[in-house]
C-alpha cells in the first residue's frame, strides 16, 4: 500500500467501565480528540496489576471500548492526561499508528 | 515477536452512520475486501470537518464499525472507493498495519 | 508522538463463531494473555478459504472479537496456540503493534 494521500494519526484506544465512561469521554474531548466511537457493553476479563494482587476486571464487569484519532503533535497531551485518569480505576489505554484520508476531521 | 509465519495486510476501519452501512459493506466486497467484521450499534460524537463547521457525527447518532483486512496490493483501490464513498455523507476511515495467520482467507 | 513511557506490546484481534469464543477465552488465559476485552455479537461475511471454495463466515453468523495485549516476548506461544485451535474451525486472527501506558498489567 502506498498510503498516497493518507496521513498519519495517532489512535487511542481506551477499556473502562461503564461507569468512568461518561468522565472518560468528556476527558478526550478537552483533551485534543476532536470526537471519537464509542462501544458499550464490551466485557473483559483481567488484567493482573502487580500492585493490586487482583484482577483489574472481572468477567462480568461492563465496560465501553472509546476510540480516538488524533494528530500525532496532540497525542502527547492526551495520553498525559489519561495516564493521570486511569491511575486511580481500572482501564487499560492502547496507543497504536493509524492512517486516514480526511485529517482535517480530527483537528 | 518474530511474526514467522505471519503475512502482513492492510486493516481498513470504516465508522459509517448505521442508514449507510449497508452500502458500504456491498461497496467493501466489490471494492477488494474478501470479507468483513461489522460491529453494529456503536455510537460516535464529532469529528469537526472543517468544510462543514459542524460536528460530523453527534452522539445519538447509530453507526456501525466495519473492519476489513486485505493484500496492500488490493486496499489501494479499496481506500480510492471508499473515499468516493464518504465525499458526500459522514463517516470516517482508518487504516493500519495488521498481520494475519491464513492470508488466503483473505484474497 | 515521543511514546515516552509507553511500552510496546502486541495485540492479538480474533474473530470466531460465538459458539467458540468460550473456549477462545480460554485459550487465551492459558496462552500467555493476562486478560482481554471481548465484543459480543458482531456479524462478519466471508472471508474466502481456498481449500474450502466457500465463505468462512456467512452474514447471519453471531460473532464474538476478543482483543487481547500482551508483551512481544510472550506473543510467539500464543499465537502458535491460536494457529492450531483455528485450524479445524472459522475464525481469523489480526496481529498488530500497539502501546501501552502501565505494562505491569499485561505480564
Amino acid at each position: 500500500m502506498t498510503r498516497e494521500g493518507l496521513t498519519r494519526m495517532t489512535k487511542v484506544e481506551l477499556v473502562v467501565r461503564g461507569a468512568d465512561a461518561r468522565a472518560a469521554r468528556e476527558l478526550l474531548s478537552t483533551s485534543g480528540a476532536s470526537g471519537y466511537t464509542a462501544v458499550s457493553n464490551v466485557s473483559g476479563l483481567g488484567h493482573h496489576g502487580y500492585h493490586e494482587g487482583r484482577l483489574l476486571f472481572n468477567d462480568e464487569a461492563v465496560l465501553d471500548l472509546l476510540i480516538a484519532v488524533m494528530p500525532e503533535d496532540r497525542s502527547d497531551g492526551l495520553i498525559a492526561a489519561l495516564r493521570i485518569f486511569l491511575s486511580d480505576k481500572p482501564g487499560v489505554m492502547f496507543v497504536s499508528e493509524t492512517f486516514v484520508s480526511r485529517p482535517e476531521y480530527f483537528v
